[in-house]
């Protein structure tokens, strides 16, 4: 059986839940036909691990908080990022670090490198490809290997993968969704007469929200999800500033409270629209939806993506859009790609 | 670039929406790698028509109802179904006849003949797939060729192949759906006040139910799809037969209004789940789902399914359920199938 080996960059949450089932659950991969093995792990609290057998990822997972990787063969307390990337074995880096909305960094490095070293790349990370998807996309391809990222939007719910696998043949026109769980947590929150301010605390006591929810609550996380259904789903080129962006600070819950009496519901809704001269118009916004909009119902922290279709018209896909078990899917799903491309048997 | 021969069976709304792509637009197949010629058409009306060099598509497209093919090079005022799918030089047979939901004759019949002759078959008929779908599936693997059924579940709304390609590695729990349209029009039809007969014929002037509705109404166009899902989506080996099935006949104005004030909505739910000794529990029935329920929002003839999975909880998708150009999208989805496996990229 296949085995690939993985170097683990960044070992927050996601990367973590990725181990876990590497650990807990090897069936499941020996199901999809291959194994797996973390060889490295580089994070800027832990330092680096590099340990070609493989890691034993119990004893890492057991780690305290503060404890470093220093004295354990092959570790070291400095992220050596760079180096771990670049001369590690591993056939696969897993990028699992923090979004950079402006410049990407150091994602886009951590992408760069290990493509430019012949290593697939899967990440959950939305800075590299909204600012740089189409880049990457080709390094990948001069260098012979992959660049997956089905967790940048919606976690590990299938919506750039669903989109061109199942919809080969349509024409995708545009797409809408609900991008932003918080977001869509505090509008529903605002519906029981919840002032943005409650709701927001609200759903910072649930978890849903971050200590600072800016990047929720003005639409600057949705920015980036909709460039990149912009430039995966339309063709388009766009970046994060092509995105017309205004988010839910300026929606009373008055507002809220009176569209539902006339059987409306406030969304904040991300979409990009192919236009009649072929260019793609992208924008994120607060909407107020009829109840027959597929997107109307779309409660809670739960996302949802509307694709608009020639032969198809309308079809949506709803599911979550964060967690860390759910976005470490998202990298599964994604080393299920890989191994189809190392196995020859996806069309390019 | 690579041609398939087809084989029409049935030449109804749904193969002449089929015709009329291959007709108009040519470049919509070359995009996807090949090109479809039509090489045989039989109908219980028209009768058989064989040409192997390609039958003029617009010509008997335009050809009034009560025509035959009789008179015509290889035609024939019968239907000569079991020579035509034989003995034709096609490449695929494309099943698209009436459901019979007891016996699944003639389309049984018809699917068995293809695959024994080698030959690959894609339809939108639930009858073959609910009735016999392991037995067929395992005839066309003896036979080296294909059985896809993507529009036997929700038209072109990708659920078969949805769950198949884009859930590897996860693990499906159950399966949850409105997989009527009629039916829930009518219920949605019920929430403004109106009886269950008033609704009904609403639903029958707008096309969305047929001149007798017992089978939307009673479920038993909805026992046929869930047993598809528990078969294909839990790996269980039921018939139609085994699904508990209540129809929508029993609800009345009443309760829908009340339920409607209560912040719930009556919907005609299929469903199967994976018990907990490894058996699938199979119905359906009407059920009153709470506002926050994925299928809760399904408004109007649109179709739903959500899937319970072990690591991303539950994804939804929702689209349509019929018409004839969103049907013969599912031909098409299912043509590129057999494309895929006929080179060689699909893994077994």
């Amino acid at each position: 059986m296949t085995t690939y080996n993985l170097a683990l960059v960044g070992f927050g949450g996601v990367n973590r839940a990725l181990a876990e089932l590497v650990r807990d659950d090897p069936d499941r991969f020996e199901s999809l036909g291959f194994q797996l093995k973390i060889v490295a792990i580089t994070d800027l609290a832990f330092g680096s691990l590099v340990q070609a057998d493989g890691i034993d990822i119990a004893a890492v997972l057991a780690m305290p908080r503060g404890a470093t990787f220093e004295g354990l063969p092959g570790g070291s307390k400095d992220p050596r990022n760079q180096e771990v990337i670049k001369s590690s074995p591993a056939d696969i880096v897993v990028e699992a670090t923090f979004t950079n909305p402006t410049t990407g960094e150091p994602a886009v490095s951590h992408v760069r490198w290990a493509l430019e070293s012949g290593k697939h790349v899967v990440t959950t990370n939305k800075g590299p490809v909204a600012l740089h998807g189409i880049e990457l996309t080709r390094l990948a391809e001069e260098n012979g290997v992959r660049f997956e990222y089905e967790g940048s939007v919606m976690s590990g719910t299938p919506v750039l993968r669903l989109a061109k696998k199942m919809f080969a043949g349509l024409q995708i026109e545009g797409v809408q969704g609900i991008l932003n769980g918080t977001s869509n947590y505090v509008l529903g929150q605002m519906e029981t007469g919840l002032s943005l301010d409650q709701a927001v605390a609200d759903a910072q006591a649930l978890g849903y929200a971050e200590a600072d929810p800016t990047a929720d609550i003005e639409g600057s996380d949705v920015r980036l999800k909709v460039a990149i259904l912009a430039n995966e789903l339309l063709g388009a080129d766009i970046t994060p500033q092509d995105v017309t962006t205004t988010g839910i600070q300026g929606i009373t819950p008055d507002d809220v409270v009176r569209a539902l009496g006339d059987g409306k519901r406030w969304k904040l809704i991300g979409q990009a629209v192919r236009e009649a001269d072929g260019s793609v118009a992208a924008s994120v916004g607060p909407v107020s939806l009829p109840a027959s909009h597929p997107l109307a119902g779309i409660s809670g922290a739960t996302n949802a993506v509307s694709f608009d279709t020639d032969l198809l018209g309308s079809v949506t896909v709803s599911g979550p859009g964060a967690g860390r078990i759910e976005t470490a899917y998202a990298l599964v799903s994604d080393i299920v790609a890989v191994d189809s491309f190392e196995k020859g048997s996806i069309r390019a």
